[in-house]
């Protein structure tokens, strides 16, 4: 039986390969740790300096990639802050307390799913990788229009065209996998999976020694899930 | 009459605004030429530091933005190099005098539009622009995925959802004068638009000094354009 091991296991397939985006929150993470865990995919992982107020979430995507255990976690640099029109790349204040600011909120970023996207898949193009995961959610974080599930499939279309893994035939997967799930089940998923939520930033506007403000929508929606579940979020809130 | 003159010229309709994307090479240039002098538009363009080997082609842009007279020119950073996967932003040699290396060429960077139109995208929605323009064409330079009609379409349809300008009903239009004009074509409309190739940079592969090789794809259409109009092009080729 032995001498037929080798052979036995060039028939092996293949792991799946994917690049996901992970900007170090609890979302982005959570879909890394699904991956990983439930897909078993190699990942590569990307984060994105693009002039951030909250820049210090660099360094929680550090963490999770190294906890995790990514093929390679990779910082790129894009210069979204010089473009402007948003209050997390400028100083327009970041709103606290679910205070309104508009149908869609002031702290989206135009464009921002889009350009890092397609910026990931240049990165799956040069390394073969077969699917993008992304971790948006429109269920407890609404308003983002580069969070529904139309754009993301006609991202795909276009993807099919942009590249030249598309003009060849090979899809490039666009992988939403927390799309329909509230903040709470999104963090019940991460639980099982074994995943550190300690790890994670998800603050919009933290304090100046790197604590989460507590009252941003990013952080609202964050206690309100691990309330949900009669849990409290690990994250040292000032109040 | 004249006391009625400021209210007639309130009636008068606000120029339209486009953001060209102008890497300063002869096509890009002849677009923004297009844009301004035969669409009347107020023209901002965009060039990328993306790691590119001819970053010499960021000069050319500078001159001709200044030339031709636009609202605001922007140089904007953005790491394609560390993606790698072509010979423009990697140690990969460029092809000499039309050597084949595979149906799309080495040259090919990934994703390269996807990511600068969606750059110009969010650069367009923070200026309230309604126009994007790409001086892309496929007659004489087939070979390229992300220069065909099929992706620009169904980029305009993925925009309509990425962005908030999109979500509220305003659509960007993806403009592309130039998209089946054969290369002399693109020169002769540039030239009748008063345009000085002069000041214009189209080399893959520039000599140490600045001048262009002569024998990339790029340096090649560009002086059979030149050629088959009975012109010169004004470049000094060492050859």
């Amino acid at each position: 039986m032995s001498e037929r091991l080798p052979a036995k296991k060039q028939l092996e397939k293949q792991p799946e390969t994917a690049v996901v985006l992970l900007s170090g929150g609890l979302d982005s993470s959570t879909a890394l740790a699904w991956a990983i865990k439930e897909k078993a995919w190699h990942c590569y992982t990307l984060a994105f300096d693009y002039g951030q107020r909250h820049r210090i979430e660099l360094a929680a995507s550090q963490r999770i990639a190294a906890a995790l255990g990514v093929q390679e976690h990779r910082v790129l640099r894009v210069d979204l802050a010089s473009i402007g029109g948003s209050a997390l790349t400028s100083d327009i204040d970041v709103p606290k307390d679910h205070q309104k600011t508009g149908s869609i909120p002031v702290t989206y970023v135009p464009a921002r799913n889009l350009i890092f996207l397609s910026m990931a898949a240049a990165f799956a193009e040069a390394r073969g990788a077969s699917h993008l995961v992304i971790g948006a959610n429109i269920v407890d974080y609404s308003g983002y229009p580069d969070c529904r599930s139309e754009f993301f499939a006609a991202f795909a279309q276009t993807l099919k065209l942009a590249t030249r893994a598309g003009a060849e035939g090979s899809d490039t997967h666009i992988e939403t996998p927390l799309i329909n799930l509230k903040k709470s089940e999104i963090i019940a998923l991460g639980l099982k999976l074994g995943l550190d939520y300690s790890l994670t930033h998800s603050c919009y506007d933290p304090t100046s020694d790197g604590r989460p403000c507590g009252h941003c929508d990013s952080c609202l929606y964050r206690r309100s899930g691990f309330n949900a579940l009669g849990l409290s979020d690990p994250l040292p809130y000032p109040d």
